[in-house]
C-alpha cells in the first residue's frame, strides 16, 4: 500500500462468519450492559454498531496499540450519550479497554465514563456530551490537519487524514453545528465526514414535531456532498460509502444513515424510549437470540473468540498502516530535510528560547504612555505568531480586537493561511478552537469582545474540562466600551468567567502587565485562557520589580506607601490606576496604602498561603476591590468589613468616561469606600 | 377597508415627489449624523433606508400615536447596530421622536441609544444587538400571535398581524438564528417576514470569506417561502414584495435584499468600511448633493415640510385602521362575549387570587418525605398553567425537566398547543421565550439540564436587559447527576447564573421551598427567573414558621439551635438538608447554631439591611457556606474568616452519592469547615 491511501485494503478471504459475530456482539453488548445497569444510552450504540464496525474494522486508519499515531484518522463521537458505542468498538479492536470496563461503564473510576472523556480513555480523541459540540470540533480538526499538511508538508499526502464524526439529530439541531458546518463548507474541508444518524426520533418523539426541515438540503446548501447509506446493516453497503466519503473532492461529506434506534428490539426499535434505560430482561433476551446468541448470554458469551480475533486484526493492521507511512516519511525526510526538521520541532513542543525573545522585543511604552492593552496584546500576537504555534482568528472583529497578523486568510484553495475567518460565529469558532488544540500542539486563539463571551461558553467549558490550551482575545472589556450602550458593556462577565473551573481569566493593568501574562501563558499552557482587555487606553503604570512573579502569581504589590500597612486597594486592568490615584488622595493623610493589582485572580487563588498572606495579610480588614464590573467574586478578597467597587446593573449608551463616573466606577467612590472601610473598628 | 386585511392601501394621489425626498432625507440623516459623531453605523441603515421607508409608509400594519395598540404588526431590528435605520423611521412616522433626538444619538440620556433598547425608546419592539437574538425572538413573536389567536379569536383574523424582522449576514450566520428558523420552519410560522440585508460584505471583508453557503436554499431546506428584492431602492418593487411576503401560504417567508452597504456613497458604497464611521465630510457633500440635497445640508434642511408631512400620514393611516380594527372587534364581541370577556382577562394581568389559589392547591408532601424538587415544580406548573398565563416547553427533555402538561402540542397545523417542543436548541428556546414574552403578558418557561444553561446565556442576558418575566426551569442542578459524568454535571453553573444582573436564581430546598419561590414569582413578575431544581430526592424540611415571606426575602433562619449565636451554616437546595444535619451533630457540643436556607440570594441582597442583619449578624464570624458547585459568590456571606463547602472542580461518571462524597459535599466536611471557624478568635 501507499503512503497516501486514505483506507484500508481488506483481505479477500476474511471470515465473514466471524465478522457477523463481531457486529451482532458489537449490537448485543451496550443492549446487555444498559439493561443489567438499569440506566445508560443503548439504543444509538446498538443501532450504529454496524457502521461503527466498519469504521474502525474496514475503513479507518488507526493504529490501536498507538492510539497517538500522528497521521491516524481521527474519530469523534458527537452524539457522546451514546458512549457505549466508541467503547466497544475500543475494546473489539484492541485499545487495550476490557471487557470488565465494558461492564463497569458509568462506575466511579472506570475508564469508562458516561460520556467519552478525553485525557481519561485512551482513544478518546475529544470529550463530547454537549450536543453539538464534536461535529464543531471536528470541522477545527479538519481545518487543523490541512494546516499542518499546506505548512509542513506541501505536496505531499503524508499528513492527510480523515476526521470522521458522528452526529445524531440533536447535535444537527444546535446551532453551534450549524455555524461549524457553514465554515466547513466555505472552507472546502474535504477531509471532513460527518456521519448523521438518522433515526427520526429524539427523547420527546418523533424528529418532525420539532426538527421537520431537510438536513441534507440544508447541508447541500452549506456547500456539502451528501451521500446516504439507506440500510444501515449491510456491512459492504456501508464500506463502499464511506470509502466513498473519504475521497477528496474539495467540499466536506455529509452521510445521512437510516438507523432504528434500538434494533434490532422489536419491542424498542425506533422508539423514543429506546434512547436510554434498559428495555427489560425478557427483551434482552429477544434480542440477544435475534443476533444469534442464548437467551441469557452472559457478557463474556456475547464475544466469541472468533470474532474478537477478527476485530484484533486491527491492531496489526494499523502497525502496517504505521510501517508504510513511516517508510513514506523517510523517504520523503529524505528528499525535504528541512521540512522534516520543521515539523518535528513544531511537534517536539515551544521553542522557549524563540517565545521569550519574542516577547522581550514587544516594546513596552515608558511609564505614563497612554495605550490600551488590546493593542499591546495585539502586538504580542504579532511577534509570538513566527516563535510559537499560535494561530488563530476572529469572528468578524479582527480589527477591532487587533489580531491581524501578516499574511494570507485560511481558505479552500489556502488552507495553510495564516488566520481564520470565523465569520459572526462565536460558538463555533470556541469549538473549533478545541478542535486545533486537539489536533496537535497548536496555540489557537480565537477573538471577539468580551460581552460575547457568553456566545462562546458551552465550548469553553469543553475546554477547560479537556485542559485545552486555547487562547481567547476578549477586548472591549467593561461599560467603557461607551456609545455601543448595555447590549456590547460586559458588566457580569468577568465574574461569571472566573467561576470556570481550570479556566485562567487574564486582566492585565498595562502593557506591561500584558507582555508578563504572556510569559506565563507561553511556558504553561496547561488549560485555556481569557485574555480580558480594554478598548480604551490605560497609563502605562510606573516601574514594579518583580513584574514578571507577581503577574504569574496572578496579583502582587503594585504601589505602596507609608510603612506599615492601613489599606488595601485590590485591582484589575483599568481600574488599577483607578486604584493607584486613590491610594494617593489616601496617602496624603498619612494612612499606609497598598495597591494590589490581581490580573489573574485564579493564579493567585493557586498561589502558596505564605505569598497570598504576603500580599494581602489576614489581619487586615480595610480592604477595598475595584473592577468595572460585577463584585460576586471579590467579597473572598475583601470580607465582610470590606467593599467592592464595581458594577452590579447594566450600563448605558454614552462615552465610556460618562458611563464609568455613572456606575460608579471612579477615585471619589474608591476614596469613600476606602474611608469607611478604615472607619470599622471591630 | 376590512379588519383582516393585513396590509395599507395607498392613496392613488400619492404625492410622489414628496416621498422621494422623504426617503433620500431617511439615506440621507444617518450618513449625516454618522459623519457628525465620528461614530456610529451608517452604512446599513443609508442601504436599507428605501426597505425601511416602504415598511413603515405603505406596508406595516402599525399606529406611530399608539405604539402599544395590540394588533399591530411587529417590527424588529435584529441588525441592532442600524439603529438609525429604526430611529429615523419612529422620528419620520411620528411616534414623537425628534431631529434632536436622532442628532443626540449614542450620547447620554439621549432616546436614542447606540443600539434600540425596549422600554426607553418608544416603538422598539425589543432590545437588540447581539446578533442573531432578534431572528429567534421574532419567531417567538409569531409564534405568540398565532397561539393568542388560536386561544382567545378561533376562526378570526382580528388578532393575525405580521412579525417582520431585519437582519444582516451575522444574523444568518450565528447558531441562534438558525436554531429558530429551523422551529419557524417546522412550525409553520406564515406570520413571520425575515427581511435579509444581503449586502455581501461584514466588517472582516466580503462574505465569501466565512459565508459561502447558499442562504437562500438553507432557508428553503427549513421550509421556508424565499422572495427576492434585487432593487434595494425601486420603492413600488419593495412594496410589492412586501405585500406578497405578507400573505399567508403555511410558511415563514425570508425576503433576500440585494443591498449595496453605504450606497449612494460611491467610495464606500459595498467596502467593509461602510460598516461603521464617518465616510469624511467631503464625501458625505457628494453623498447629498447626490441624493438632491445642497452639499452642506443640515440636518434640519434634510428633512423638507413636505417629506415629513408625507410620512407622518402614518399617523392617521394607524388611526383609521385601529378605528377599522376596534369595529371588527366590536362585532366579534358582540357575538362571541365569553371570548372576548376571557381574552379581556388575558390582557388584563394575573389573577392573583385564581393563581393562588392554584399554588395553594399543590399538595406538599409531609416533612421528611423524599421528593426530587424538580417534581414538586412539574407540579406548580400543571398547577398554574390553567390560572396563569403560563406557556413553555422543553429543549427536548420534558420527562426529565418535568414540565410536561396535558394537552396537545404547537405545531403547524395546531398553533394553540398546550406546549412547544424546542427541539435540541437551547438558545433558541430562550430567545423565542423573550419574543413571547415581549408578544404579551405571557409567563413563557422554557427547560433544560442546568448544565446547558451555558447554552442559553445570550439570550437570558436581553431577557434581563429588558426585565422579561421569562421562567428557565434548570433542573438535574449539581454533580449529583451522577453517572453521565462532568459535561453533565453543573459546576460553576449556579455561580455564574447569579452574575447576571436583573436575573433571579432561586434553587429550593424541599418543595416547601419550591411552592413558596413560586409565590413571588407569581406575585412580582419583574424580570427573570431561574429555577434550579434537584434530580434526585431531597426530603421535604420541618415546618417553618414563615416560609413564604422567607423565602421572597431570598432568605431565613430554617433551623436553629441553642440560645445565642455562635455559627451560622448557610446553603441552599440539595445542601440545607446537609447543612441541618452538620447543624444537629454541632448542637450536641452545647453549641447555638442556625441554619440559613438561602434559596435566592439575589432577593437576600435586596432585602433590607435590618433584615438581612437580623438572619445574619455582622459580628458574627463563625459562618460556613454549603452548596455544591463553585463558592465564588459566597465569600460576600462568610466573610475572610468564614468557609465555602463548595466544589471548586469538574465532578466525575458515577454515582450521584459517591460524587457528592468526592467532591467534599458532606456532613462531615461541613462540620470540620464549621469547627475551623469557631477555632478562630480575632
Amino acid at each position: 500500500m501507499t503512503v497516501n491511501s486514505r483506507s484500508v485494503i481488506i483481505d479477500a478471504d476474511v471470515d465473514r462468519s466471524a465478522e457477523a459475530r463481531a457486529v451482532a456482539a458489537a449490537i448485543a453488548i451496550p443492549a446487555h450492559v444498559v439493561q443489567s445497569k438499569g440506566h445508560g444510552h443503548g439504543g444509538t450504540a446498538m443501532a450504529m454498531a454496524p457502521l461503527s464496525h466498519v469504521l474502525f474494522s474496514r475503513v479507518m486508519r488507526h493504529s490501536p496499540s498507538n492510539p497517538h499515531w500522528v497521521a491516524r484518522d481521527r474519530f469523534v463521537l458527537s452524539a457522546g450519550h451514546a458512549s457505549l458505542l466508541l467503547y466497544v468498538q475500543l475494546f473489539l479492536t484492541g485499545y487495550g479497554l476490557t471487557l470488565d470496563d465494558i461492564a463497569a461503564s458509568r462506575t466511579l473510576g472506570s475508564r469508562t465514563p458516561g460520556h467519552p472523556e478525553h485525557g481519561h480513555t485512551v482513544g478518546v480523541e475529544m470529550s463530547t456530551g454537549p450536543l453539538g459540540q464534536g461535529v464543531a470540533s471536528a470541522v477545527g480538526m479538519a481545518i487543523a490537519a490541512r494546516k499542518e499538511a499546506a505548512t509542513f508538508t506541501p505536496g505531499s499526502a503524508l499528513l492527510d487524514h480523515t476526521v470522521w464524526a458522528v452526529a445524531g439529530d440533536g447535535c444537527l439541531q444546535e446551532g453551534v453545528s450549524a455555524e461549524a458546518s457553514s465554515v466547513a463548507g466555505t472552507l472546502g474541508l474535504e477531509n471532513l465526514v460527518l456521519i448523521w444518524d438518522d433515526n427520526g426520533v429524539t427523547i420527546d418523539g418523533p424528529t418532525t414535531d420539532a426538527f421537520a426541515e431537510d438536513v441534507r438540503a440544508r447541508y447541500r446548501a452549506y456547500g456539502w456532498r451528501v451521500l446516504e447509506i439507506s440500510d444501515a446493516t449491510d456491512l459492504d453497503g456501508i464500506e463502499r460509502m464511506l470509502r466513498l466519503a473519504a475521497t477528496r473532492t474539495g467540499r466536506p461529506t455529509l452521510v445521512a444513515v437510516s438507523t432504528t434506534i434500538g434494533a434490532p428490539s422489536t419491542v424498542f426499535g425506533g422508539q423514543p424510549a429506546a434512547h436510554s434505560g434498559g428495555f427489560g430482561a425478557e427483551e434482552i433476551a429477544a434480542v440477544k437470540v435475534s443476533l444469534g446468541f442464548e437467551a441469557h448470554a452472559t457478557l463474556a458469551q456475547l464475544v466469541s473468540p472468533e470474532a474478537l480475533a477478527f476485530c484484533r486484526r486491527a491492531v496489526q493492521r494499523g502497525l502496517d498502516l504505521e510501517a508504510g507511512w513511516g517508510e513514506g516519511f523517510a523517504a520523503w525526510a529524505g528528499s525535504h530535510p528541512e521540512a522534516a526538521q520543521s515539523w518535528l520541532a513544531f511537534h517536539s513542543g515551544t521553542d522557549q528560547q524563540a517565545a521569550t525573545a519574542a516577547l522581550d522585543a514587544v516594546e513596552v511604552p515608558a511609564p505614563g504612555t497612554l495605550v490600551a492593552t488590546r493593542k499591546t496584546n495585539g502586538k504580542v500576537i504579532q511577534a509570538l505568531t513566527p516563535a510559537l504555534a499560535l494561530w488563530g482568528g476572529s469572528a468578524d472583529l479582527s480589527g477591532s480586537t487587533n489580531v491581524t497578523v501578516p499574511g494570507t486568510a485560511v481558505s479552500a484553495t489556502n488552507p495553510g493561511g495564516d488566520f481564520i475567518h470565523f465569520g459572526i460565529r462565536e460558538h463555533a469558532m470556541a469549538a473549533i478552537l478545541n478542535g486545533i488544540a486537539l489536533a496537535g500542539p497548536w496555540r489557537p486563539f480565537g477573538s471577539t469582545y468580551l460581552v460575547f463571551s457568553d456566545y462562546l461558553r458551552p465550548a469553553m467549558r469543553l475546554a477547560a474540562l479537556m485542559r485545552l490550551p486555547v487562547l481567547y482575545v476578549f477586548t472591549h472589556d467593561s461599560v467603557a466600551v461607551g456609545e455601543d450602550g448595555p447590549t456590547h458593556q460586559p458588566v457580569e462577565q468577568i465574574a461569571s468567567l472566573r467561576t470556570v473551573p481550570r479556566l485562567a481569566v487574564i486582566r492585565p493593568a498595562d502593557a506591561a502587565e500584558t507582555v508578563a501574562a504572556w510569559r506565563r501563558l507561553v511556558a504553561r499552557p496547561d488549560g485555556p485562557a481569557a485574555l480580558v482587555l480594554s478598548r480604551q487606553d490605560v497609563p502605562v503604570l510606573g516601574l514594579r520589580d518583580g513584574l514578571d512573579a507577581g503577574v504569574a502569581a496572578g496579583g502582587y504589590v503594585a504601589w505602596q506607601s507609608g510603612t506599615g500597612l492601613d489599606l488595601a486597594l485590590i485591582a484589575t486592568g483599568s481600574e488599577v490606576s483607578v486604584a493607584i490615584a486613590a491610594a494617593e488622595q489616601l496617602s496624603a493623610d498619612d494612612l499606609a496604602v497598598r495597591v494590589v493589582s490581581m490580573p489573574c485572580v485564579e493564579w493567585f487563588a493557586d498561589a502558596s498561603p505564605a505569598y497570598r498572606d504576603k500580599v494581602l495579610p489576614p489581619n487586615l480588614h480595610a480592604r477595598v476591590a475595584v473592577e468595572a464590573g460585577r463584585g460576586d467574586g471579590w467579597w473572598r478578597w475583601v470580607g465582610l468589613h470590606g467593599e467592592v467597587v464595581g458594577i452590579d446593573d447594566f450600563g448605558e449608551s454614552g462615552s465610556g468616561a460618562e458611563i464609568m463616573t455613572l456606575t460608579g466606577v471612579t477615585v471619589e467612590h474608591v476614596v469613600a469606600a476606602a474611608r469607611r472601610t478604615l472607619d470599622i473598628r471591630l
